[in-house]
């Protein structure tokens, strides 16, 4: 079952298929290798499983191949960046350069975007920052699957944060995550597999929780981090609340319910009080705090010390955020990324459509 | 059962305990307004029902009186700052000032610091940031109380991260939270009323959840958000961990299961690696991103859309972050701070120590 292929073989197709589009070559490169990312680091529902989506968000004119990316304003260590629809996958690495820029003069970069797309993965805008001996921060809001607390309304997205921090010997920290008790692309996983939901993943349309892992189709809702009131769903629904008001109430995007959906046949929603959906980028340079290898001899420390924390069983060690993504990355990198019949299919159609060898 | 006082009296009566310790008027009297605003906001595990454990570690030399409050490292939008083992109800303010002034000159300024003790709530300190309009972040460290998915060892403190952001006409966005499922004093409330907590706050010292409220006394620990791996909890360990680095990392403070402990009776942990414990201050001036009028109006449309979303209950409406505390604090302000017995004898041995009329 599935398909094994090579990552340098998968890039190489999905940089073909975004100059097809009519991406400029770099931008095509650029955003090729953020998609495959994804894939590489085990997050396959953000991966080469989407390219069709962002193809028909192309098809629909609603992703545009050739934007004029542009600073609108800005200040030192500030800037909003209106991404002209383009590719998130584009849009966010332009962005995150300029963080990265300021941070390199004043010591820190941020910058929120507006009028962007989907952008793959945060995690890997963020490890961008690494290369440069820097924090990488990276948020995005998402169109409206999430219910707040009390709510029975989808209102946020799964906005993830990102943080990566750099380290001496040890591998760097980074931590990548949804602001909801699981990401959405879990539950697409329990859906193929006609597994039931855990507790606290889900809610129906009225706000009980269920298990029903189709919930969604039904007006159902994901539920923010913590699940309910009392294990601290409040908490969770203010970290995506951050996310979506530093996204894109600071840089003119739309927020909440408004953010456009990436399903290119859903409707736009009405009344919309921005432009295109938003993402936050920062960068903070280590030594505009410390001499560098005293952060990084103090990190790995850190590291050392919570990777050897004692185990509730000996079994299953202490993680380190990061730890898991950087395994699958490094035996895929060996053996290949393995690819769902269904998106080996939709790639041989992808290649077909655009007349590419593949 | 128990006792009211006005705020302007307890503030009053703050001020002229850290006077009698020594402090500075000026210093006290800021550290005063910072310790009572827990109590004025409803967090009455954090406000003057701690005095007598600040006063504890000043006997114990912990803390000093008349720090040397003082910038070690900067840059146009960053500074490290060593508080001398200062109150940190005295450093905090301090800091959060350095990243203001930061933030007028250079869009945002961010600051960590080391060599400090328990700053109160960070609710207080992050809303320094809104008279300017602009975002105030504050996070702090505390002493290891906390495991992380899979371990059963105290590693973290509750950590907590407040993210404050200004409004037009609505009430500001406050988002004011511990990266634990519940904050220790909510733990404490269950203790005194003989209650249970709920599933997915602790654990016992072999890593089992359990609902034993006294749990941490033989060897539990709280959990991270989320409880449990299936329900997230890696993320509230990435959370708590995220805190941690920028506030000690990043300072030179210390981390991890070597945070001093807040209890004077407790001893210090072996081989530490920093001093004190450690803060993070951020502000973002909301022009440095947009027009502070457009800000706003998009804040304000956020705010209450978010409040007007379809409830599950039409007996609880959905909240911004924000909204209990401001309620309560509108309620104490008016009528007055509701204080246990306990407290008000603690506080009653007090005056009399400093020979202060109370």
């Amino acid at each position: 079952m599935g398909k094994m292929i090579g990552h340098h073989a998968l890039i190489r197709f999905v940089e073909d298929v975004f100059v097809s589009m009519g991406c400029p070559p770099a931008q095509a490169q650029t955003g090729a290798r953020a998609l495959v990312s994804a894939d590489l680091r085990g997050i396959d529902s953000h991966g080469v499983a989407r390219l069709s989506g962002y193809i028909r968000l192309w098809e629909a004119k609603r992703v545009n191949a050739i934007p004029d990316i542009a600073i609108v304003h800005e200040t030192p260590s500030t800037a909003v960046v209106d991404g002209d629809a383009g590719l998130g996958l584009v849009v966010a690495p332009y962005a995150m350069d300029i963080a990265i820029e300021k941070a390199s003069k004043v010591g820190t970069g941020w910058v929120s975007v507006s009028n962007s797309n989907h952008f793959g993965i945060a995690g890997f805008h963020a490890m961008r920052a690494l290369e440069q001996d820097m924090v990488g921060i990276v948020m995005t809001n998402a169109s409206a699957l999430v219910a707040p607390t009390f709510s029975k309304e989808r209102m946020l997205g799964t906005n993830p944060i990102c943080v990566a921090v750099p380290s001496g010997d040890e591998p760097p920290f980074i931590a990548d995550m949804a602001t909801t008790t699981a990401a959405n692309g879990k539950l697409e996983m329990l859906q193929r597999k006609q597994l039931e939901a855990p507790e606290g993943w889900i809610q129906d349309k009225d706000g009980n929780a269920i298990k029903d892992a189709h919930a969604l189709k039904n007006g159902g809702a994901l539920l923010p981090l913590g699940g309910n009131r009392e294990q601290g769903s409040h908490k969770g629904y203010a970290l995506g609340s951050i996310v979506d008001i530093f996204s894109a109430v600071l840089s003119g995007a739309n927020f909440g319910p408004w953010v456009p959906p990436f399903p290119a046949y859903v409707p736009m929603p009405e009344n919309q009080p921005g432009k295109g959906i938003g993402h936050f980028f920062g960068a903070m340079r280590i030594d505009a705090f410390r001499k560098s290898e005293d952060f990084k001899r103090d990190m790995d420390l850190w590291i050392r010390r919570f990777r050897n924390a004692a185990p509730i069983s000996p079994d299953q060690p202490v993680l380190v955020p990061g730890d898991p993504e950087r395994m699958t990355e490094k035996e895929r990198m060996a053996n290949g990324i393995p690819l769902l019949d269904v998106v080996w299919e939709d790639l041989l159609t992808i290649a077909e459509k655009f007349n590419i060898k593949f």
